[in-house]
């Protein structure tokens, strides 16, 4: 209820601020009988963790996640499972300047107005760095639906700044340095540069962001309101700096005729996907495809106008760590709370109408 | 939890199929005190309403609304809020044939999936009439919210198909047909034949949708997920058609630098709007802003592939009364919707904080 | 969230007060495929209806349920299900000499302390007859969890005032004018006096109700708070009038040793059943057995010192039509929550663990 | 959802086990600008901990609270409160002979049956163990309703198996063995006497204790269902080994009169305190008057007959450290389960009806 909690039956609640002591979370609702250590679980924090290249943040956390509760044996009861992870690498002096003014663009104003008191180090509890209890929870999302339904997820940059990333495999991910999905040397050079550039000056990038779930049951989502796609654009306008979410067509769907954008069905499976997946809030064993806008990081070195806590002018320069562009670390988040969203519309679905159907091949192929 | 409640603190339950007896919804946590009688809600309803055009679909209701519940001597009493509304104009017949067929991108082929059982008429309970009762509710909560912060609401259509409709003043929507911010004679011609000729077509066609809330109090919306953007992005998404969502730059703050995108701040309150009026997912006090992308009807006289309950391939053209363009009576909805989310945020942020915050006008006033 | 909804998965919410146009409910989350029609409702809202005898409020309600949603040829969709109940026997001129003091033992007292406002006619929202669109709800649940399982239930009255009221068969509840499980006629005729007394001297009476469910699946319920007993706890003490509950053995068990309360497993099932069917909130697969105690009427002739909302000392008579004791309809009321709860932890059970388990009757079978 | 988290606004979610690393929980909800340090909420912990009497089980945990987050200088800043229990004294091998076999009146039967894994050692999940991360929740909440309204707490036992336990002064708690209310040497004397046969007798025995709430503001609860009391006997019903609860009069309301029971209302205030301070569902600012039964413990010494996990019969004796009435450390925690009920009640009023009222003396003290 108050905004720190995430899903109704896989309910994930974070804890912890960026310069704390750990942070963590509880997941209540993991179906019991799923094979769980903190194995299935490092990777994907790995994938997510700061320090990793010279166009992400220079902050080194290991990120080792321990599982406090839930399982026994090595498998999931049941019962609440508890991730733990220390903060390590504090540099809490680097925020005193910002302390007592505002980041334009920044939580800092809001959290300030709202409680009336914040932890200013690292930005507390608005820190992109909260982002990695969620993808602890969503790699035990993952592995269930991965066994369940044979779900997977995908994710890469499309867009770096005014750089358009055409996608050609997602194979190539793991090893680009941005999460896109190419190979293009040239491509990849281009934006190294480009980030360079952005460094030097010190100002920061904006990126777009596609991910997509294959294998996904038919059936999943509610009428009406807690539709599929209203909690996938929930989760995904959650994440930090996110300001706009498509599904399937997205703005694009604006332009097109009703004889264009809605999807044929034939024997052989749909003819396209302009829905992403979701129709009338339900998924249609189609691919569900997502595209996210991430804006620029706010904390930049640039010099910018803004006021102080007692209502003084003043400029504004924020040193420390940042990611320069926060759109670089913001696949696997995306995919983890896309995750997220499945898992809990599975479990609802079982609650609902029993077993979950898996569309058959035949119909609900996608020929995107 | 089953998905047909809306909100938290102020929540909305509907209920209701396009063809059945009735529609309508309860509303549970409307604040006591408030003035309220039929009259406050039905002209909400009636800007909604079908038939009011050759633009939209010709069935006729009058959607009278009845208040069953929750106010006394003219005032509310803290208690439930029953809104019913009767279905008078059905013609269930139109919809023989489509049931046991799938229209290409309708939600028929997902609620027979999820639930092995479907009301054909109208779609059913997937019928944007359904957004009526939302509406009703919505009423109720734009009127508490303009009595305790002043906050009001506008909208208007921006982009029909590949025409784009310039912002002019919201002051023309009410006598503008398609609820464009404009009164460019030329241009509603140009939109009129378009429509004419897509109907002619027996096609259908998307639109782009802009909404604000003014006089946002500061300090609304929770942190890390049920972020104020978020909300907006849920409530948003699950409105039918939508497939995009956008709040404040949205997908342009791609390919902008931190040193524009970020809002500076002066003593005559913040220099731009790019964060829509909501940072780390809290109002700033700037003005809300959102941008929804709607697709084409699916309900189209075009012929179209698909596949029948048997699993055969049919040719689908349907027939009966719609809206060849979804997005023309989007506008009420909307802004419906985004009144929603604040009243549950500011109800949420009272229980949380005590009194709601009205950023003082040197400080927040927006400089769009 | 505003204490209008029961039920999370199978979630019904209710509205009206006793003498506005109309009460009913919105049950959210009724699996689909349920074959379903007012008649299947009407029997358990007419067991529960006022004006059936001489010792029950005279008010006359036929109180005709209508099915305005949620299903279609005579089945469920699995959308919601609105219920609308007319109130046809309005006399709230009654209740104007009460409209501005406090009944001694009534709500009165706190709803207008809390709301600031509120409804006197016939207690407004807090009139128990806001309790038969429940009863009507539960007869969607009761069904439901017939065919699932064969679980049923049944209640009666085992203590009317003083005169404790001996279990002979539940078979004698239909016919027993206060819902007692006998057919001693010797004591019946002794609590018809009794009532008729009571009746005479404008005073009014508690009552203990027993109520019992049976082949309820074993596993239903959750760890730590949400347990079934829990929730069986919360239901029954929400009911009008309520103040103790007990399960199984209740206060007994505090005079109880370890080795006579814990019940053994043999074979043959169950040697007893102190546990009233739940163990660490789950249930056992034996019965659930609850009792309640029911608190005298407080709208009572007998003349009561009290205030008025000026702060004022009076002296309160009610008049008016009232049940001088509210127990003798409680047990279709007390049967209607207990289905309610066990829905909503099958319906969780099944999203958590899949099918539920019925319990293999060698082991579970009651013994009691 | 899935019944490990307890309160909608203050909302307290707890993970661990018996015998895991850790146990624990995340508030979230906690109002911001509360001073709040470990001293604040170890207190609380030492009352309820185990080990100290030979009346109670002999592990020795220091119960050394931890908090990780959601203070920032010694005040709460409305961000997630984690608190963290490290488990020091586990000796599971004890539990190695009931892997298998499942205790008569214990949980193991129902964990297996709902989960089918479960994990035995000290009761994994449902162990009693963990009331002490809720213990250390309501300490929080305790210390802002004593600011906000001089809301205070206490408890006592009342019943010790056959043994009724007199209320002399709640002064007497803290000193007394058992957490009665009393001085009485002769009384104490008899109830260790009691305790001294029940253990070496190897068996163990039920326990009634009564908790009080004062100075609670007028008008908290919701009508209908999440009423007061309802959420009252909810909390208690959840305490591990709960099997019935009273509010105010409770059971022995059945035999009293309307004319009896309705607590009049005077310029002094009420007359008697028959409601237990709760009237429709919502508080008159009485004092909060509930009465709880607690069941034998049931791992004993004793032989019992039961069944193991292979459905065979077997004999089962439990060894190992338990207390022989669970009774004696359970004053704390019912007073905590009050105080989470009464600090979510408080929070919903505010997001409803703004400040909470504070009776007047003058009405609403309690002449009990």
């Amino acid at each position: 209820m108050s905004g720190n909690s995430f899903g109704k039956l896989f309910t994930v609640t974070t804890f912890g601020e960026s310069h704390g002591p750990a942070i963590g979370c509880v997941i209540d609702g993991c179906p019991p009988g799923l094979a769980l250590s903190e194995a299935d679980i490092q990777p994907e924090l790995d994938r997510r963790r700061p320090g990793t290249s010279r166009h992400v943040t220079q902050r080194q956390e290991p990120d080792a996640v321990q599982i406090l509760s839930g399982v026994y044996e090595g498998v999931t009861t049941g019962t609440p499972i508890a991730l733990l992870i220390r903060n390590e690498d504090q540099r809490s002096k680097d925020y005193g300047n910002i302390a007592d003014s505002f980041r334009p663009g920044h939580a800092d104003y809001t959290y300030w107005h709202k409680y009336g008191v914040r932890d200013p180090r690292g930005g507390g509890r608005s820190s992109a760095r909260l982002t990695a209890p969620v993808v602890g929870a969503a790699a035990i999302a993952k592995k269930w639906l991965k066994e369940q339904y044979g779900t997977e997820f995908a994710g890469c940059m499309r867009q770096l700044g005014d750089i358009d990333v055409p996608f050609q495999d997602f194979a190539h991910v793991p090893s680009n340095p941005f999460f896109a999905a190419t190979a293009d040397a040239d491509l990849i050079e281009r934006m190294e540069t480009y980030m360079d550039e952005l460094r030097k000056a010190g100002d920061s990038i904006g990126a777009r962001i596609d991910v997509v779930a294959r294998n996904v049951p038919v059936g999943l989502g509610q009428p009406i309101y807690d539709k599929l796609d209203a909690d996938i654009a929930y989760a995904m306008m959650g994440i930090n700096a996110v300001k706009g979410v498509e599904i399937g067509a997205g703005f694009a769907s604006v332009a097109q005729r009703g004889s264009e954008h809605g999807d044929e069905l034939t024997l052989q499976g749909f003819g396209s996907n302009h829905a992403g997946g979701v129709l009338g809030g339900i998924s249609t064993g189609q691919d569900i495809t997502v595209s996210i806008a991430i804006k620029p990081t706010s904390s930049i070195r640039t010099p910018r106008q803004s006021i102080d806590r007692a209502g003084q002018p003043v400029t504004v320069e924020t040193f420390g760590r940042h990611d320069p562009c926060v759109g670089i670390r913001a696949t696997p988040i995306a995919e983890a709370m896309l995750a997220l969203v499945l898992i809990d519309h599975a479990l609802m679905h079982r609650a609902q109408c029993g077993d979950v159907h898996v569309a058959t091949p035949d119909i609900a192929r996608l020929g995107k």
